[in-house]
C-alpha cells in the first residue's frame, strides 16, 4: 500500500500531531488569558474540548515518534480502528466547540454591537482563540480522514 | 463487496436521504416560524444550512428512486466521490449551523438566563430547531461515512 501523508509512524503524522497539540494549546492559552470568559458555557467548553484534544494528540505524537525510532509498523487494523475513532470524535467535538464559541462572537460583535459598546470585553483575543480552534480541528480532520483511508485499505 | 446499509440505490439509503430532508425541512420550520429569528446571525446561517441540506438530500434520494427502479448501479467511484465531498460539506455546515445555533441557545437559557426574564423569545422552537439540526448532522455523518468507506473499498 502506498504510504498516505499523515499516516501514524511518519514525520508527516508526526508533525501533524504537533501541529495539532500546538493550535490546541494557543487557543486554550488566549481564550484561559481572556478576563471573564468563565461566564460564558461555549467558552469554558472550548477549554475542555481543546484540552481533550492536546492529550489526545500528544498521546499520538509519543506513540509516533516511538514508532518512529523503534522502527515500528502501527498500521494494524484494531490500532487504526481506535485512532479513526478518536480523531472522529475529537474533531467533532473542536469542531462544536469551535462554532459554539464562534456563534457567540458573531452574536456579539455583529448582531448586538457589544464588542464595540462594551470595551471591557476582549473580543479579539476570544476571536484569536475561536481562529486556533478552527484550524485545530481542519488538521484533526485532515488526520481523522488519513485514518478512515487507511482503515478501508488495510 | 458486501452491500452497506445506507448505500446509494438501495432502500436504506433512500430512507436515510428522505430523513434527513424531513429533519432538515422541520428545522427551517420551526425556525422561520420563531418571531425575530433574523435579528441573529447564527440562526440565519442555521436555515441556509439546513437548506442547502434539503437541497442535497432531496437531489440524491430522487437518484436512489432513479437507480432503485432502473436496477443501475451507483457505485463508481467518480459518482462516490461526489457524494462523499458533498456529505462531508454538508455535514461539517450542519454541525458548524447547529452547534453556533446552541452556543447562542445556551447563552440566553444559562448564562444571562433570557429565556426566562425576557418571556417574549420563542426559546423552545429555538431549541426544538437545534435539536432537529443535530439529527439532521447525524444522519448526514452516517451517510458521510458509509460513501467514504464505499469509495475506500472500490
Amino acid at each position: 500500500m502506498k504510504e498516505l501523508i499523515g499516516s501514524p509512524g511518519t514525520i508527516s503524522g508526526l508533525f501533524l500531531r504537533i501541529s495539532q497539540c500546538a493550535f490546541a494549546a494557543a487557543s486554550i492559552g488566549l481564550m484561559a488569558s481572556a478576563t471573564g470568559f468563565s461566564s460564558y458555557t461555549a467558552f469554558c467548553y472550548l477549554i475542555a474540548s481543546m484540552g481533550l484534544q492536546v492529550l489526545w494528540s500528544f498521546g499520538l505524537a509519543c506513540l509516533d515518534i516511538y514508532a518512529f525510532r523503534r522502527k515500528r509498523d502501527l498500521l494494524n487494523p484494531v490500532l487504526v480502528s481506535l485512532f479513526v475513532v478518536g480523531d472522529w470524535v475529537t474533531a467533532m467535538l473542536s469542531l462544536a466547540a469551535a462554532s459554539s464559541s464562534a456563534g457567540i462572537l458573531v452574536l456579539y460583535a455583529r448582531d448586538l454591537n457589544f464588542c464595540k459598546s462594551q470595551a471591557y470585553l476582549p473580543c479579539n483575543r476570544f476571536e484569536i482563540s475561536v481562529l486556533f480552534a478552527f484550524l485545530t480541528w481542519l488538521l484533526v480532520s485532515i488526520s481523522s480522514h488519513v485514518m478512515f483511508w487507511i482503515l478501508a485499505s488495510i
